[in-house]
């Protein structure tokens, strides 16, 4: 690549340099999979039998063994390879091809191999995981219930321990403990990794529930009939994922070996005495829950992959399609030389590369906690990780979803038809902002970790508890004075103070504008929690009105990191051409962001009538700048060609 | 119905009151075909085989002659009965079954039946209306072509007359000519109504195009085979719509008698003489063109439907979906006693009641044109009309679209299963913004007749001519400075003259808010027309400049006229109890569209931070306040209880 000032840079050098910076750590792996995509055809089908479509998934999933990944996910001592950041990226990219396989391949490794890998000891290590990389054991993921999905402590499958025989007894004593939508459950999974509530008692005890574990339960028998007592069901046609057996189970008194509760928390002697490290229930349970973060930076990560997919097929359809004539001109104009086709589009690129960045930076960190050595572990980063990969899944799905809706209409009848794929990705990727943590729910988890400071003991508390502990805990709720990275730290001190006055293309003050949105917010939301502890306040009055609040905190926090890992990301991009480009994608990416959130920032006199007049215009001109290279910037995205080779481009 | 102020009114009165409402004129309409749908569990159904949904619908269809519908839409003298409200009333309400059948049936009765109805002569009345009301003649309508949509006069097929034979050729000269997307043309269309450059000459003459006609074509013969020169095929899978065989036709050379031009606007003698009573061939193609109207209206009131139907199921399942405890209580709260929950919902509840209304009003509008004798009918009025459903039909279709997006993740997983109904929605709505009508074009379209108040001259003009004319003749382009309606006025008066220090709650206030925006929007891009006139400006650049100026103040139309509509009804509401409640669900849509679009009023200072602060605060109140009556409110839809009788709500 060439990176000297002078020498002119061919598209075909700026595609690969933004490609590099795009692809990051894991590149190889992202092209590895990107030639499987191509080499196997891996794009959604239409018009195939459910049946044959998860048989055909299943199969799709054995050709992914031999390419290493699977293996990657667990460490080398429990028969992996332990490359966590290549494993993930792995199934990333399957965002560029099938979604159904994507999902499937990460229920099979990331879920049910995450369970048994992280919540499990040696005696599970060595009876799993050999098999369940090389899919001799598949498995399930069977957590949410008919009734209870994001309030996972209130689920009501019990696990019983009989002392007498040794065994757990898993039942499901009512409607709502059913477990539903659990992929694979309808059709090939083998195992279950059940969550319940394990009921014990020691020598002398009254039996005493402990809170959600989980237990390793064989479901179906060699020939796939359901073993006694459990009884599977098909949750049939959905809006998407086609390939994807999501059914239900229903358990009557099953009986497991004592052994088969994944003990590395928790365990239960054979005379039922209950014994674990971490005392309070509440935060085993949220430390249980913690070590499952990969399935969510994982289908953050696919979710970002299939929006890119669905801009790069919009963009490029808008490159050829014509429609009506310019002013003074003879040929129509190809769509994206209007500017409302702009609009429509190349913010959401812009935004696609911010959350492609910090993607990155989530899987890497990813990589790095579940790489080292437990015992070397800060917990307060796997906390802070954990508040990260919830708010960029949330971003990133919120993204994707928005992104293919407006390319689908962007295409126009030609985006509705399945041939063109459009239609399809938005029928998969419709559920991700719904599974692996509600959007709406990590908004507020987000914000609530946020005003707690990230403290340890707060998932004791109930709501009210909590807005107490907000309330007389934090005298001054804002952001740390000093930003986490250096480059960020720089742009600020280097910017000024006033934001109304200085240059809104400065980085710094961009990272000012997005970091003031949140410290508002932060600071009025403790101030809100504050007045809970007012006797004459109703502590149910304060959570409601709060609730709209914290997703607001939420949604700032998320862009101002999404913008600070943008910045250092372009700092250290060498070529000056690659980075002025990304430069001005960061910038469209910010004057879109405060746009949307015009109102909020002239309200709260963050910005004035003037300077939100300047961001509109900003928006139109950054959208012109960056039309010349909008072929550049969605090539760059490296979506495999046989996904791109749809009707409505070949033939335009 | 109780009609006092003293007597309680029970929830089933105050239900059966609403319903009233909203049914409007057309209400017997509406009970016969919600019975017919009940009857006849016309729900979209998954796992069909293309072919099969396709069959049964067209066997859905022949159910529906005999309820007299089909005929409805025809003048008694042509062989109908001359119900055009009715008949559009009730394609609309198989929005709460089957939009496919929905679509199917429009596409027949009302795009194919109304183009040989609009655009044809006793010739073709005698010949077809019979037949295409009893579907002895079935047809589909082939305006848009692969290279051409929205730009219908940019169409390539081409209507040749021969005088030798007295045939017209129909021709498809380019790829691009290929018809596409056209409902009925993959399967059961034996006639197409097809839209062509007619190129003809006189005695002596040169051939010469005349711009765009519509014949009609046979396209099929008894068996289903395609006619020689005629090769159909098939658009395969769409994002939804399964029953609806959307196809493409390419033209061959294929000859029809001359007879078969409908020639209403436009003849072709036998020596090849053209002649019609509108001498601007853009004049003559906008008339062809908005006689064909009644396509847009239905489809913007079927969207409007099944938008309330998909709302309808996510009220209803978060009134019987509990999740996490409330502070201090032992139970989980249902979900729509989260004000989050409430926020996603109840304002767009509130936004359905008022496009509801709005379209009652365009279908009668409608009728009222389509029924009286067309000499008696003023063409200023037809020109409004086009206006007013371009209008709805943008806005209806974005609200439908938007209301089953939120309504589906509304609820969770089990939104996703199509067993409950909503992904199935989902997909069948998506393209309703699309066609009839692209929402961003109706936009524009909407906008430039504003600025031409409607003048009858400009339909000749090109994108730079137009802004010219514009800038020209427009010296202060404003909304007319008294309300066409008498309520509207009153309450304009009775408000004070500065929004600002007045009540919002006071209809007269949010009125003077909408119809400022739109008058500040309409006079702001005048002025921007004007610097076209400026010899040193770049029209081009104007007309990119200002696309997005005209996209706006088409939705700045859009709300006001909703609004104005919502209002007049709500004043002739006897009931008091009934009109107290609709004028809270008036205020949430003012209140939340206010909050939409808040950047905008605060950047042009129509309203103050304050105030701005209070726009919030409203909106939680007003959810707060409709809360206690979602039920009812949602029931008054009359939506079919098959169509609710899905198991996320059975079986909650």
């Amino acid at each position: 690549m060439t990176n000297t000032d002078a020498a002119p840079v061919s598209t075909d050098d700026l595609t690969t340099a933004l490609k590099e910076v795009l692809d990051g750590r894991w590149s190889a792996t992202r092209d590895v999979v990107r030639g499987h995509i191509e080499d196997e055809s891996l794009v959604p089908r239409s018009g195939v039998a459910l049946d044959d479509y998860r048989a055909d998934m299943l199969e799709q999933m054995r050709a992914m063994v031999p390419l290493g990944f699977p293996a990657d996910g667990f460490r080398p001592e429990h028969g992996g390879t332990g490359d966590v950041g290549a494993a993930v990226t792995a199934i990333e990219t399957l965002g560029y091809g099938d979604l159904s396989l994507m999902v499937k391949a990460g229920v099979q490794w990331g879920l049910f191999g995450g369970a048994v890998e992280n919540l499990g000891t040696e005696r599970h290590h060595d009876k799993y995981v050999r098999g369940l990389i090389d899919l001799d054991v598949v498995g399930c993921f069977a957590m949410t219930e008919t009734g209870h999905g994001s309030n996972v402590q209130a689920l009501e499958t019990t696990a019983t321990y009989d002392a007498a025989t040794g065994e757990f007894v898993i039942d499901s004593p009512t409607p709502g403990a059913r477990k539903d939508y659990i992929g694979g459950a309808a059709a090939h999974a083998h195992y279950a990794a059940v969550f319940a509530q394990l009921v014990t008692a020691g020598p002398g005890e009254e039996p005493t529930s402990r809170g959600v574990h989980c237990f390793v339960v064989p479901i179906r028998d060699a020939d796939g009939a359901d073993l006694p007592g459990v009884t599977t069901s098909d949750c049939g046609y959905k809006g998407g994922l086609p390939g994807v057996d999501n059914g239900r189970i229903v358990f009557d008194e099953v009986r497991i070996p004592r052994g088969d509760l994944l003990n590395r928390y928790a365990d239960v002697a054979a005379d039922g005495t209950y014994s674990s490290p971490i005392e309070s229930d509440n935060r085993r349970f949220f430390t249980m829950l913690g070590t499952l973060i990969r399935g969510r930076v994982t289908v953050g990560a696919a979710a970002g992959a299939t929006g890119r997919l669905g801009l790069a097929l919009a963009v490029k359809y808008a490159l050829v399609r014509r429609q009506f004539s310019a002013p003074g001109a003879d040929d129509e104009l190809v769509l994206l030389d209007y500017r409302t086709h702009q609009r429509r589009l190349l913010p959401l690129v812009a935004r696609a590369y911010a959350f492609a960045l910090a993607q990155n930076e989530v899987i890497a960190e990813l990589h790095e906690l579940q790489t080292a050595d437990p015992a070397d572990v800060d917990p307060d980063a796997i906390r802070k990780l954990e508040v990260k990969a919830a708010a960029i899944k949330a971003g990133h799905t919120a993204l994707a979803s928005r992104a293919i809706s407006e390319a689908r209409e962007a295409c126009g009848g030609a985006g509705y038809l399945d041939e063109n794929r459009l239609s399809r990705l938005r029928g998969d990727i419709d559920v991700f902002t719904t599974f692996e943590g509600d959007n709406l729910i990590l908004r507020q988890l987000v914000a609530k970790q946020l005003l707690t400071a990230y403290a340890d003991d707060v998932s004791d508390l109930d709501a009210v508890g909590w807005i107490r502990f907000v309330a007389s805990t934090v005298r001054d709720v804002a952001l740390e004075k000093t930003a986490a990275r250096q480059v960020v730290q720089t742009l600020l001190d280097d910017s000024d103070e006033d934001p109304e006055n200085s240059d809104l293309t400065h980085p710094g003050t961009q990272l000012r504008l997005v970091r003031n949105r949140e410290d508002h917010l932060l600071r009025t939301a403790a101030n809100r929690m504050r007045r809970a502890q007012d006797p004459d306040e109703d502590a149910k009055e304060v959570f409601t009105a709060t609730q709209d609040h914290l997703i607001k905190v939420g949604d700032a926090h998320i862009e101002r990191i999404v913008l600070e890992i943008m910045v250092d990301v372009i700092g250290k991009v060498s070529d000056t051409k690659t980075r002025t480009l990304l430069k001005r994608v960061r910038d469209l990416f910010v004057y879109s962001l405060l746009e949307d959130d015009l109102g909020w920032f002239l309200m709260h006199r963050h910005v004035s009538v003037e300077r939100a007049k300047a961001i509109r215009r900003g928006v139109n001109e950054l959208c012109g700048t960056l039309r010349p290279h909008a072929a550049e910037l969605v090539d760059a995205f490296g979506v495999p060609a046989v996904a791109l080779g749809v009707p409505m481009i070949r033939h335009a």
